[in-house]
């Protein structure tokens, strides 16, 4: 099932998508499923960034291939950051490149999303907490996370806001451990990888994680990105396409002066 | 001004303390600070966590003692990392130790209120965007927090459920620049510093993180502890207390085995 968040002319919803249109839910899907019995058409909606302000979890250096190309050692703990809320947005919403912008790259990564709050969730019940999965694009200035690194921190490289896209939609029941993942710019393939080359493993990232924090429903944990990372300019369209979820695409805006 | 939010019999409000009593406000002080008429006894009601899910930013290193006696560099950069809503509690609260915590320490912090949203923000404008200031405590787990920071990331050791303490009160109209900043645990006085050391300061702080973040009204921005950071255990009580805010105390409970 795909689910998905978009703007209808009488107000935001989330709907079902199936072929052409969205059956309507009533409420939030992390309530409960239950469609409302309206149809839209998904020609005449905009489809958002599936969670409204999430809380982002972000593990870095998790794909051997990335590992290489970034010239880090291979971690022995899973690489945890969080991103601010305001860095998400939705399918098609420029990404905006910053005025003090050097390198700026993309990284295509599966999402987890939250279904099921939980603490202290053991490895073997980790999925039982997923409600789905969604493309993303940890999007990174990397002179300034390459300032930030060296003194034990992560922020401000990987916050800006829209540096990180989600979308198009949240696609449940997906075996997370057989994903392809691709990144492309203005229609050339720059990463193409595939989650069973992921070095934490969907359920231990939720559940190492989890031993600290209380997950909440909605929460949105990215869990690394393959090799293949490369710059973004302004004018380029970038795609994140994740077999089972589809293809999140997203403008690359030059802030203005 | 002394802002409280507050569990009373009939439900959760803000108030402006005044002497034994709270003023209650009608909504959020974020919209605007309107009192509704009633008055609370601040002896019948329970002080929470002035934020109810703040966004919690937080800047390492930000005091010269506490870059000594941490062995760390003098960063030229603010040393940014965010924490989870989850790690945020109120007053009397417990500071929950976790099973597999070692070496559990406070750090004693001014927290900016943001009030105004706001990007981009110039330094001289600033504390136009700041609410007020709260006492926060950046509960550590160190053993932890070394073993992630040489990755270049930093969340779980900061990151555990209760690990920030909040309160007891946001007050306003105060100088961020010339505050007595003090921990103490069990009646000991452990850290006794003052604002006018900060490495970064406060509107820097602000200016800074703006220019990649959009600020919200209620995000929480810790400032750094000063030195004598120590060990909490089981058992312990520790109280951070601020020049114009107030005393934060909170007992630190050993999790259940």
């Amino acid at each position: 099932m795909k689910i998905a968040r978009y703007q209808h002319q009488d107000g935001i919803h989330y709907g079902v998508l199936e072929g052409d249109c969205l059956q309507r839910l009533s409420g939030s899907p992390f309530d409960a499923l239950v469609q409302d019995g309206a149809t839209d058409r998904l020609d005449k909606v905009r489809l958002l960034c599936p969670l409204p302000a999430p809380r982002l979890f972000a593990v870095g250096m998790n794909y051997v291939g990335h590992i290489a190309e970034a010239g880090a050692r291979t971690p022995e703990i899973p690489q945890f950051f969080m991103m601010p809320s305001t860095a998400a947005v939705g399918p098609d919403e420029p990404v905006i490149r910053p005025r003090e912008a050097q390198v700026v790259h993309h990284e295509a990564e599966l999402a987890i999303v939250i279904g099921r709050k939980g603490r202290r969730i053991a490895e073997a019940q980790a999925l039982e907490h997923v409600f789905g999965y969604t493309c993303a694009n940890d999007v990174s200035e990397r002179v300034i996370q390459n300032r930030e690194m060296p003194y034990g921190c992560l922020l401000i490289g990987k916050a800006f806001d829209t540096f990180c896209p989600l979308g198009p939609v949240i696609a449940t029941g997906l075996d997370a451990g057989n994903l392809r993942v691709q990144a492309s710019v203005n229609g050339t393939t720059r990463q193409d990888g595939h989650t069973s080359d992921l070095l934490f493993s969907v359920p231990f990232i939720i559940s190492y994680l989890s031993q600290a924090v209380t997950l909440l429903p909605g929460d949105v944990i990215l869990t690394g990105t393959p090799s293949g990372v490369g710059p973004l300019v302004g004018g380029d369209v970038c795609e994140i396409t994740i077999e089972g979820i589809g293809t999140l695409r997203n403008p690359v805006v030059d802030e203005a002066a």
